[in-house]
């Protein structure tokens, strides 16, 4: 059971941080508010997300989970204006939800959650570097490496300390070196990782839009990015495996 | 004989409306003004229009008839400031078009009237249901069923009274109801069509500019908007015909 | 040697000129500052640029010649904020050039400048023919042109005097005319040529937006436009063939 109200903002935040890993998701639902973990087709990258009931604003649920398909709520998201209060109601067998804005009433049928991927396990990762950024420099960044190439490192030297992002193309190369002014290092630890550009600008999207995000780094180990949505009520973790460098 | 001065918004009003159902059509010119009537290539829409003297700064005309290409005009209206004055003025032998615009001055050749499509007899019909919304709600609508179907269908309850549209894709459905605080109920009578969202799609970007829209519906009938344009001065009428609906 | 600041929209000016026609050149570097002379591919168009060193923030240099990427460094710009100061410093061995901005560092290999085109020689022109126009007026003309027609003809008749812009497609045409009000006649003598759009809508972008475009014209001769970029601390000219008119 699931009857609650959310304005469209805060469920675009939900949707939008979803659909930059997967295209379909099983949510959990529970009295407290609503989750999902996802790894995206390749098992590169994997999303932990978890929005309370706080940042409805109505809610009321009992456990249950359903398959949502996130490319279609995207659409029926682009008919909703900025600040309309969306209802979400689901039947009373669990198969369809109904999500209505002023006059119009969307019924859309639920996907079958045996038919979507299990829940990944969370990975115990051990990640010593610890560093807050702006998600507009996080993206830039991002959006730079990839004029010249498709994988990027990320580098913390905890001697100076710095916070170094390399992408190296076949021809050109490009360096962003954020010092203490540009970057907060909450645990400083010396790191070095390879990641595909492919997922980081997915991800960049969603991550631009956030005022503080925090990188979490090792050495050829997974990155973490966390963050959080609604006003604080939503919690958002992207995770993405390294890429082996080749010599 | 045609020479007239209009400006280029209320000419691109007319050439908008027209380009929504035909790339070309046949203008009939008289002392009064212009009209055209024209059915799409698949006889499914047909668009009325008039514009009286009045919706042109200067206008002088003796009865003729004129083959119009819209897609070109288009193009040419792209070139135009917002509130530029136009001149148009049909050569001697009414086969070229002079379109003048600041120092620019465009000559169109004319399509030969034999090889557009013969004027379509108005349909007689009887469509007991009557009621007036704006544009905005209805292309609004419009556009919220395409997320979901290529059909849509508009019913009127006279009991309540309640005008809903409701779109039924393979899987998911949405459906829009309006009481009488939201539209304008003329003539109460039963009425239940469906539509092809195809063509209802291009004329809502014309009628979602305009304030008020008259839809006449019947029971398997056809729809009809009315609408004016150029301050008045221009009426448009789109018809469409119904879809047979399969079980 | 080169090493200098330039500000991020003086810079971008230097490279969408030269971008208008060819996707790589040869930069000739000088105490006194940067020059270009390339052809496109197909030999109908011309580009000769001059940046002075004054519309540099800092510029240092000695002579050298380097082979640019035209296309790659329009996508580093993309990430350049409008009024971000750029650093160009070119290595040791003359091979790559690093182009520094926030803290962000490009290092861009440089194309060898054996595998770039010889300079042009610079045509022996006798154009009488004088006037100037605003670069919005000229590529407004440009744009209004291509509606019609692949080419347009500039002529300039002394009588009047005029400047006429004529575009003949196979069923319409367009004609602009400008007198007093509109040009400068520096050069009144009289001219005819004709010129492919496919070229100069390119070179309009750039044009549309320099306040005053010197036009150089002749009978069936090339056409040739003189403009300023940084604030008149550069000099571009574009030359353009002319397309001999079928009869």
């Amino acid at each position: 059971m699931l009857k609650a109200t959310i304005d469209a903002d805060t469920f675009r935040e939900l949707i939008d941080a979803i659909s930059a890993l997967v295209g379909e998701c099983r949510l959990h639902v529970s009295e407290s508010g609503i989750a999902t973990r996802a790894v995206d087709t390749s098992n590169v990258a994997m999303i932990s997300l978890e929005l309370d009931a706080a940042a409805f604003q109505t809610y009321s649920a009992t456990q249950t989970e359903i398959g949502l398909d996130i490319a279609k709520m995207k659409n029926i998201l682009g008919m909703v204006g900025k600040n309309d209060p969306i209802d979400l109601e689901l039947d009373a067998e669990g198969r369809k939800l109904s999500v209505s804005f002023k006059s119009y009433r969307y019924s859309i049928s639920l996907l079958d959650t045996k038919t979507i991927r299990k829940d990944p396990n969370p990975p115990t990762l051990n990640l010593p570097a610890v560093v807050k950024v702006t998600g507009e420099v996080l993206n830039n960044a991002i959006k730079a490496a990839s004029v010249v190439s498709d994988k990027i490192a990320f580098k913390i030297d905890p001697t100076k300390p710095a916070f170094t992002m390399i992408a190296e193309g076949d021809t050109d190369n490009i360096k962003l070196e954020l010092g203490k002014d540009e970057i907060e290092f909450v645990q400083v630890a010396e790191a070095r990782s390879l990641f595909s550009l492919d997922y980081l600008k997915d991800m960049g999207k969603v991550i631009g839009r956030s005022n503080l995000i925090e990188i979490q780094l090792g050495i050829d180990h997974p990155v973490q990015f966390l963050f959080t949505i609604a006003q604080d009520s939503g919690r958002v973790t992207y995770l993405l495996a390294p890429r082996i460098e080749a010599d």
